[in-house]
């Protein structure tokens, strides 16, 4: 008997990697899949995109850490005018360095060693090998305030908030980036953690100047992203480098669970962290440990790859692209229209303070 | 010439530690001031605490990671009670797991290594080795939902918001725990991220039954917590597993540098993280980065721990009981109600809308 | 049924730890065993440690990492003097850098961010934060390879070396430490890849002087290993930072089992390691994968704690000599005699080139 | 002054990523070079290895990690075969996988979650996720054995043992793998720590059956390492995954130093890790440290990738096959022969008992 089950143990042999000149990111990936740890899992991770692409569902990107200054915001940016993706939620971080990379400025190449009283008289801010300069950081923010004041006075989800300001910086710039992507595209960005980022210092700026300004409606966020999953409870979840939006996507889930129980959790669940489990922390929690609580569905396609992304994701895109370019074109996705106070998730209105479905 | 630097660099020795029956606490932790790599900074964290303690410092503590559900709430809550900490900024889940455990319910020890869809289909979240019965879960966002209906129908700022969850908690219990030691204390409590998390849900909820309830003005604890850094421009910073608490206490330094340029970042600063810089996320980013955009003090004691809270804070918390003893009855803290709109520091209202001490 | 599933599962509460002052390190540990994640694991390898000593089984300690530089070589020859292991598997610069100490040398606490060009002009020899004078390192080359050429001129095992090592240092300096206390207790020492070290550099320049100088058979080593094993199949492994000693330890176990079936793997496993499973390298590898290769029994008592060793090995260390000192005076440990070419065990001589027990 | 410090630091702008379809491997992975964190890193690996083939520098691979098992056995081995390094020093596990598979046996895909005891019933032993045939490993011990056998009875280098296994497998199998490509391209392959491996265990059974038999000089090899250096002492050093090969490497530098000052450290260094320096071990040790200690040049340029070698040596080995093509084509690699007793390097024969250049 244990013969028998030792065939069945042993059925799909490591077919070693060769990498010979010339080799395309698409066919890399593929030979990885029959190689093992995180190789493995970043080939594995494609598969499962695809999968996605292919399956009914809303595909749900979240993203953390320092993602957009380290030089992916196209990459991101381009996923959501593909439609590769149809949510995006994200840290502040990000959509702020997205934000200063559409308004026309830079981040830097630098030594994750520099002297950091140099850096901080030459008014220089660093993350890890990355510069920006401070000054215009402030502008940023200055920016961000004026335009809080334009708005209506009265509380904003951050989704209707991130969708004027792609809007505006389409309208100043007509520069390709996370924000004007989302905007063109119709695509809702989610930022639950508003209140820690340079965006909420800038609102606060506005607020400074007129008391009715800057006003972020962050439960109205909570429910506007449970009525997404009771609109189409068919979901996928991808997480880049775990925190906040790993578990507002979630969140999002079971919230929507709560008044439909037809929702199951996300049908399919990547993530690429550089978190472990051990820690008992969100972020490096496990993608079965998700599934306990009903995040994902018991039996989703689940894979992580413990893995930088800004190493793991470039080659995960560039062979997609290649890859899901029939499966991009024949999607058919979820349509909405995120420039009023109340989402439109194909042609409905979805209310951001009544969960739908429920009675 | 080498030979003078070589003296210069070898001065103090590593001391073999010895480990012999019967060593307190604080015994232990003195010896491993002497020897090298993370026990060292374990050590060395409890010196800058104590320094912190009798400096006279605003002392921010910042909480991520699930140490409420693992067992440390009454280290935090008595570092409240004690006044060995001013401000609490915590993940929601912290906050949450404090008031499950406060309203008599329990967290339970399991095994990381169970089966998620048994845990699923018996109604358990899985916290990597640690279980909760999700129908108290779910009786917890009613218990918020319902106390949100008796609030005003107007935004509250986290901070206000959470002293009225404490003061609650603490008439229908009193218990200690976090919420209710920082309401009897009079601690300020921030949650930035309060719409990724459970007290979000049930927030939510109230929303779902009157859409004028559930209102949080997280902008407002920007403001707020950048006028506790201008109303007394001496800050150390405590760091339990980053996130968004870590950058939101650096934050308030920004941005009261903004408005004062005489703030010049945190004089102490001591991180416990697991998280590491190499990948740019803010979570593993290092007090030296900090330092580079004003966050952190050029000449501020530092010292960061590579470890598990869970493993290192109970042995720091229980050696500085013993070492500070004297300093912590001796200490004249800031301080603070906040049970209103507005938070008052000293006596002195606060504003949630304009940055203090700019014209 | 799940009702009764879900108290089946929710047995123990997580009990919040207090941290008042005054707390034996002993106490503080007892709290943390009804806490969570890595807190707890630390709890309870205090507890498989001590069923190891309780019950008849002969204890392997491997040590990896620069764990003796870093302070921590009297908490390992303490636990060598009062029998708390039976055999010590270790990398070469840790017992290099006990020889150093031992004979009078010692590190010094520096800083991680110095820099390293000015150190090399100073002859300083840089472990994180650890520093040592490269001078004094030259000197102890010298003396290893003065001493080897004092030997006999054929192959000695590294456990047969490093006892005579030992015993040098004894008459030398009676000062304590790993190899001295290992020579006193008749424990035996091996290091399998002395190759990769300055002892081995030492030896390697008696070969240059006299070429019949400085052999060592580390593949008698590996028999004298598992005889160990075969002598007394009962066995138990304490691994602190993985490396070339985690995998000799369960060689010695799996080339034991090869010749006497009755060898059924350690009975307790515990290991305390910063390494994760999911690259698959031995330093981290779960000690459940340990279960499929026979490394370690199917039903062992394991622990694996995340957590740098310098930081848990003395608070584990110290509560252990107080829980555990009834156990330690009435252990009655496997004697052995490491002192000739072959070691004796209970009396009797295990060969070198021979696995025992077998035909 | 500031401000021209500032323009200094800001010199070269993060170049967002671009992924579309059809992109190659080269073409990813130049794109790279202008992102952050360890994108970038890998990126300039690439580079720096360019760099060390175009430059008059042997080159040393160390290996450690479940490489071979996980499928870059035939990168490696092309590596080896195109002389796009000149000398191995590797883990047992990796030469043991490698031979394993070049007998024709296979590692197989599976998953890390499954039932230790299971697979321990149906003899099969994991490897996180990678499975094999406990009794194809035996059969493979027995090959070891019975080969040893056939050899002289006098102590063997690693190198040279390693060499002869290789001839053995290439006239018995004609397969390509590491050991067979190591043979035939006559590029020297160490294994300081093979007495910690199944490659060590075999021979010790070899050892059983005939005493003479199964003898290892590990020493030789560290003199012959070091005379290698000696011989050219122009060295880059590529490191996988830390372990005794990347200290081995090291080593080989600072005893060639100790003969010949001339020697100043590795020109060039490249390490993939997932290791971390603050722990203190040497597997994560930063290439800075390394410069106290003089294993590498001052001005020596270093990169580290903090990434699995599974998901990180694929892509930089693709990319550098098609861009080092030419560089590879005109190299003029120094010429070993380490098939007898003496390694030949450029015709000369090193001696494994005494340091050349010595006195």
């Amino acid at each position: 008997m244990a013969k028998t089950k030792k065939s069945e143990f042993l059925r799909t042999p490591v077919e070693p990697l060769v990498a010979e000149a010339g080799l395309s990111t698409d066919a890399l990936l593929q030979r990885m899949e029959r190689i093992s740890f995180q190789g493995r899992n970043l080939a594995l991770a494609r598969r499962v995109w695809e999968r996605m692409l292919a399956d009914d569902v809303t595909i749900f990107l979240g993203m953390a850490g320092a993602l957009s200054a380290g030089g992916l915001r196209l990459v991101v940016a381009d996923l959501i005018m593909t439609r590769a993706i149809d949510c995006l939620v994200s840290t502040g971080a990000n959509l702020y360095h997205d934000l200063h990379e559409t308004r026309g400025r830079r981040h830097y190449l630098g030594s994750p060693r520099e002297d950091d009283s140099a850096l901080q008289k030459a008014r220089i801010d660093r993350v890890y090998d990355t510069y920006a300069d401070e000054e215009e950081f402030v502008d940023n923010d200055e920016w961000i305030a004026e335009f809080a004041l334009t708005l209506e006075r009265r509380p904003y989800t951050s989704r209707e908030l991130l969708n004027a300001i792609g809007g505006r910086l389409w309208s100043e710039t007509s520069r390709h980036g996370i924000l004007t992507a989302a905007y063109r595209a119709g695509v809702p960005v989610f930022c639950p953690a508003i209140a820690d980022s340079s965006i909420g210092m800038g609102l606060s700026q506005a607020r400074h100047r007129d008391a009715g300004a800057g006003q972020v409606d962050v439960i109205g966020d909570i429910i506007e992203s449970a009525n997404i999953v009771l609109g189409h409870p068919r979901t996928a979840s991808i997480v880049l480098g775990g925190g906040t939006p790993k578990n507002f996507i979630n969140q999002a889930s079971l919230q929507a669970e709560y008044y439909d129980p037809a929702v199951a959790g996300h049908l399919y669940a990547l993530q690429i962290v550089t978190d472990v489990p051990h820690f008992g922390g969100a972020s490096g929690s496990s993608l079965h440990e998700a599934e306990s609580w009903g995040k994902v569905a018991g039996d989703a396609e689940k894979v992580t790859v413990q893995a930088d992304a800004t190493l793991a994701l470039p080659l995960l895109a560039a062979a997609l692209a290649t890859s899901a370019r029939d499966a991009l074109a024949a999607r058919r996705p979820v349509q909405f229209d995120p420039s009023g106070p109340q989402v439109e998730m194909n042609g409905r209105r979805l209310s951001a303070s009544r969960f739908e479905g429920a009675s």
